[in-house]
């Protein structure tokens, strides 16, 4: 998954996409352009907590990060109001029948004209043509590609867990568990 | 939809929450607790541009929202990570069938522990189990609840609109496309 547009305003906007695309099955962030320590050291305290594995790279220019990774073959997937309607028929059958790596991209409100071109996304898809958040549209877009089932996994070498609970909080904490040596 | 939590640093986050809730087809906005003229501002402009109806209310006590909420025949789901897992056989058709107005709560990290009580929330639903977004959560959530096809409703009064495209921006603007008088 890769951020582009990261300004100290959307700081928080930012964490929330980074941890929406660990939670819903992404296997790493690109955050381009800039960096941010504070980010990232906020996702190791997340990971070493929750599990999973999830990469972070940041300061890497957008254009270079996009170039790479369709020369190894991936997809590039460009989420923006402006683009082809996820609801199109097949349309997303159509990316999983691809089985290639895919690399969702996700701007803040003004993206620079290149990213809806076909030298960087194969794909501009717009979770609905309103106004709302690339949140919203990551989440919808992830749930969609994996049909739910990312909502179910287990991450590995968690410390922490939920134990899901209809009332109340309800946590697995595997020091607790821990006896003395 | 019922926003719980709105911290001055939240001030973004909050306004995702808002739009996400209205390109998502939730009917209005209760932001308990607090007063935020600006997200009035934005929001009015938006509905302005992007047509559609949807209300909004600040700074009534959350207690007393989701207390009218219930007398009037409404139910409520707060979206948090330690709830019941949306993805859970029959959850959501349960939900629908019930036919009733529904009052999304998501509220920031720490909701007061009321909030998980039979008094207030009729179903605590987590939108996976792991740390992420109340944007992303209420996303999906909704995404689920009307089953996609709010993506592809046409706001009533818009005077812009997006004309979906593979490649750059389309936009109908009505105002571009009236006569002088």
């Amino acid at each position: 998954m890769l951020r582009w547009g990261h300004r100290p305003r959307d700081f928080r906007v930012t964490t929330h996409v980074a941890l929406t695309a660990r939670a819903f099955g992404s296997s790493g962030l690109i955050l381009t352009d800039v960096e941010d320590k504070s980010l990232k050291a906020n996702l190791e305290k997340t990971i070493a907590d929750w599990g999973g594995c999830f990469t972070f790279e940041m300061g890497v220019p957008w254009k270079k990060a996009i170039a790479e990774w369709k020369k190894n073959g991936g997809t590039t997937i460009h989420l923006t109001m402006y683009g082809q309607n996820i609801n199109e028929a097949g349309l997303m059958e159509q990316i999983r029948s691809l089985k290639r790596d895919v690399l969702v991209m996700v701007g803040s409100q003004k993206v620079p004209p290149d990213f809806f071109s076909e030298k960087f996304s194969d794909y501009n898809i717009a979770v609905g043509g309103q106004p709302h958040s690339e949140i919203a549209a990551l989440a919808v877009f992830l749930d969609r590609m994996f049909q739910g089932k990312q909502l179910s996994t287990e991450f590995e070498h968690a410390r922490i867990k939920v134990l899901p609970s209809k009332r109340g909080k309800c946590l697995a904490d595997s020091d607790k568990d821990k006896q003395p040596a």
